[in-house]
């Protein structure tokens, strides 16, 4: 029997009126002959009244305690989607992370998968049982305890299920229908996806693109999931949204495929530091410690010589979130102080966003980087930094020209067009 | 390390706030030098909201996983009762019904228990715990699906834990301060009672002094569980609250300790029934098939001889809950149209109130019944069933009287003076 893996996010279950409409879902591809495995988020809503009651009672709470309260949620959805589908004439139950059992790490609030076995559900598909409802976003731990896998671990675990069982795919049921080469509310050109490879789905979601969890598509890419995503609130069919899926099943791919942005960007410049081995990792280290996700990061090398500083120096600048400015600025000030790097002035340019275009055709095609600094040239629009990866090209501008530089490169990459 | 059980019910824990009540009232017996387990209800109106979600989605659920939603709001109350505990310095964690495990039959919403091994707690407070926060009212089943016990489950789960623990004793906290002599709201002469034996404390739960579930208080008296009633709200020390216990640790005991009623009672008097062998159970049989609580039953032993009715006949009274009147009702015309039994008149009594005097101390002392009716007679009460047991005397009678009754009947035995 060919199996399905159906992942449902919170909005999709918000309320009793859409667990019936997503039984409905589950219900044709039961006819269509799968069986199928739906996981299931919390109501929305729910998973945040739980983790306020959990923040109120204890602020530095207990990460064990934490998870055995708040995947409550999921167990719950679990439970009413099958009583639906049994309503329904389906045969369907419900499954809890320890009764798979979903065996994970023990670094509760972030646990990792170890393993699925398939014996308990296979069982009772052998049984009879057509659908088995899974409470995502959680499992269990080597010692017995209830472990969650943060935030968007429902997209996980339906990919860890999708893997385990071999499904013939795992379909993301959510609030868009598809993935876009740009955001719609940017441009209304933008165009919905059929198909987008793994390695392009991985730079548009960190890029911010928040349609799939980065960590559920790596797992995806590893073996060789067909993801597909589309839509909860409209009908469907096996055409639908848009299929995330190896390469190899992209006849002919443009040579972009993406424009991504993220809007809330800082720069942060480190002016004439000492320019000898180890500096980055001087540098870098105490900003990982204290948190901050650094993205981009561009050396200037200069042989600067000053009267006052004998030796080689540099310039160094690394861009992060907004929110992580004061963080950063303390960390640098800290190593500073101490003697573990020196520098003569810090400089924050915290008007800047980050626009990138992306596309696996890229490889075989020279040249993109020139087209798209010239469509941007042609905005009289700067660039503060660049940096580039094997399909991806990125760069900082003012915040202010972002949605005129998303607009400038779709049309300058001709993304409009199937 | 003496242990005791402590239980607190749904509205002892509705909010945050309680909780933090509930977590200082544990962790003083922990300073007492107790090892605690603590059981928990889920927080009031959780349980109600769940099983309405269930209702809702399946009007016939499916009880395994109307078992599996509705045990989330213990789980919940667990996990934030060890927060808490912990935000106190208390070592504490939360335990579901699988971890422990308390293992219990696959009879779905009303499971009984099977047994409760001490390995996982007891190494763990080998470890150091001082709390088990135990989510109350569920188990699991031995095909390792989530059982739940019942409505009053949580009472239950608490005695199962104190005889599987071995406690020095099961508190049960509440929203009363103890057991009274008969309700306070019918006389305000009602006296708290400081012991009450455990056969005394099932004449009374199972008479409407719904204070504790019935099927905790046999639990108790089969393991010799001393189960103390108390409040939640208040500040309680050793001496708080009322102790059900074996009859042994009462050293004297008045003659009658407690006056029960039950209002909504209704009396079914079935007329002329052809009295063989045999025809009690043609009568019970489809009362209880059709789910009527038959409670008094008073066969008036008449040698009467009409001559329609050759052979003996005999009148048959029972009572029932008054909602209960048109299912019993229903269930003798089809047993009489089916020519199972015959009689020549149904009479329903709807205004009819159960009183009941209840006291061990009635074993041993004569004359109980006789100043019982005395009372009832001096205030012009006419008594219309009577039923006896070892340790209690129930009258029906009109519905009107049944607040002087229990007043005359409280002055009767002198249940003011301690």
């Amino acid at each position: 029997m060919p199996l399905l893996v159906m992942k449902f996010g919170g909005t999709s279950v918000a309320d009793l009126d859409r667990i019936k409409n997503v039984a409905l879902k589950v219900q044709r591809e039961v006819e269509r002959g799968y069986d199928v495995i739906v996981i299931v988020s919390a109501m929305s809503g729910k998973t945040n009244e739980l983790v306020g009651w959990v923040e109120a009672t204890s602020p530095l709470f207990d990460a064990r305690e934490y998870d055995a309260v708040v995947s409550s949620g999921e167990n719950i959805t679990a439970g009413l989607l099958s009583l639906r589908l049994q309503e329904m004439g389906v045969p369907a139950r419900s499954w809890q992370g320890w009764q798979v059992p979903i065996n994970t790490t023990a670094q509760h609030s972030s646990a990792r998968f170890l393993d699925i076995p398939r014996t308990n559900i296979d069982h009772k598909f052998a049984e009879g049982m057509k659908v088995a409802v899974v409470a995502g976003f959680q499992g269990v731990s080597p010692e017995g305890r209830i472990t969650t896998l943060g935030r968007g671990g429902s997209d996980t675990t339906a990919v860890a299920f999708a893997a385990a069982f071999e499904a013939e795919r795992c379909d993301i049921y959510t609030d868009v229908d598809g993935i876009y080469t740009t955001d719609p509310r940017i441009t209304s050109k933008a165009r919905k996806l059929e198909k987008i490879a793994f390695e392009e789905m991985l730079e548009l979601a960190s890029l911010g693109a928040k349609v799939l969890q980065t960590r559920s598509v790596e797992l995806a890419m590893r073996y060789k999931v067909r993801l597909r995503v589309l839509s909860s609130f409209e009908d469907t069919d096996e055409n639908s949204g848009t299929l995330v899926c190896d390469e190899d099943e992209i006849m002919e791919s443009k040579v972009i495929n993406g424009v991504a942005y993220s809007r809330e960007e800082a720069k942060i410049t480190l002016v004439t530091v000492e320019d000898k081995p180890g500096i980055s990792a001087a540098i870098f280290a105490p900003l990982a410690d204290a948190g901050v996700n650094v993205d981009m990061i561009v050396q200037n090398i200069s042989e600067k010589n000053y009267e006052d500083h004998p030796g080689s120096v540099t310039d160094m600048t690394f861009s992060c979130p907004v929110n992580q400015v004061a963080r950063a600025r303390k960390a640098m000030e800290e190593a500073k102080a101490a003697g573990h790097i020196a520098y003569d002035e810090l400089i924050v340019d915290s008007e800047v966003a980050k626009v990138s275009v992306v596309g696996i055709g890229m490889r075989s095609h020279a040249g993109v980087a020139a087209r798209m600094f010239k469509a941007l040239a042609d905005e009289n629009i700067n660039i503060k930094v660049i940096s580039t990866s094997e399909i991806k090209i990125s760069v900082l501008i003012d915040r202010k020209y972002m949605e005129l530089a998303v607009q400038a490169l779709h049309d300058a990459f001709k993304l409009e067009a199937a």
